[in-house]
């Protein structure tokens, strides 16, 4: 079977090295929502060893940090769930109070339309905090 | 305010020490769910040091494959949101493909009944586990 995330195509690639990847997902009313994707193939954090789930982790941690220097988020929503694609992937999700689902889940439904946040230059900013 | 996970009660603590304690979550449709709480209140992880981070995941970790090891499920779910309560906490929480959500996150709205497992000795499996 064909996994997306091992032939990725049209991405937004904040980051990459030998390990994983860093996205910006194009979701409009989530503006700096990141996916950190695993470059082998693997299910689950634990299919790692330590040394990898901690590269992992850190790159992780490296995003929230980021992401709530740059945006000020009201919260970091971290996730690794990976149920559809069972390839390990983490999303780091910036939200405020007046996004769509707050304070529910992104995966929740709606809670109002939520607030659209423009930053153009969001993604430059970011590939500089993650490698800075 | 008073914050619910600063003065625990009625929880059901399969390990704790100075740090953090992980407890059984009380849902029956997702029997196995663990939350790991860190003791003192912060918000994010980014708020921790990388040491404290570090210990904090390990233990994250220690879950998962306590639970791969004795509930074989489909897919591990791992989650630190904090929306509702922003004080650090994180989900694991094991998922099967009959479960009531899946392949959609436990927050969106269920696909079906859902399987219920039934599994009386899973705390003391877990207490087991976690601690050997």
């Amino acid at each position: 079977m064909q996994c997306e995330l091992c032939a990725p195509s049209g991405l937004d690639i904040l980051y990459q090295d030998e390990k994983l990847y860093i996205i910006l997902v194009d979701e409009p009313h989530y503006p700096g929502f990141c996916r950190v994707i695993w470059k082998e193939h693997v299910k689950e954090m634990s299919d790692l060893d330590v040394a990898d789930c901690r590269y992992l982790l850190d790159w992780v941690l490296r995003c929230e940090r980021a992401l709530r220097a740059i945006m000020q988020p009201d919260k970091i929503n971290l996730a690794s769930l990976g149920n559809v694609v069972p390839h390990l992937h983490w999303h780091v999700i910036p939200r405020f109070s007046d996004d769509a689902h707050f304070p529910a889940p992104i995966w929740a439904s709606a809670q109002r339309a939520g607030k659209t946040r423009s930053m153009p230059d969001l993604a430059a900013q970011l590939r500089l905090a993650l490698t800075s």
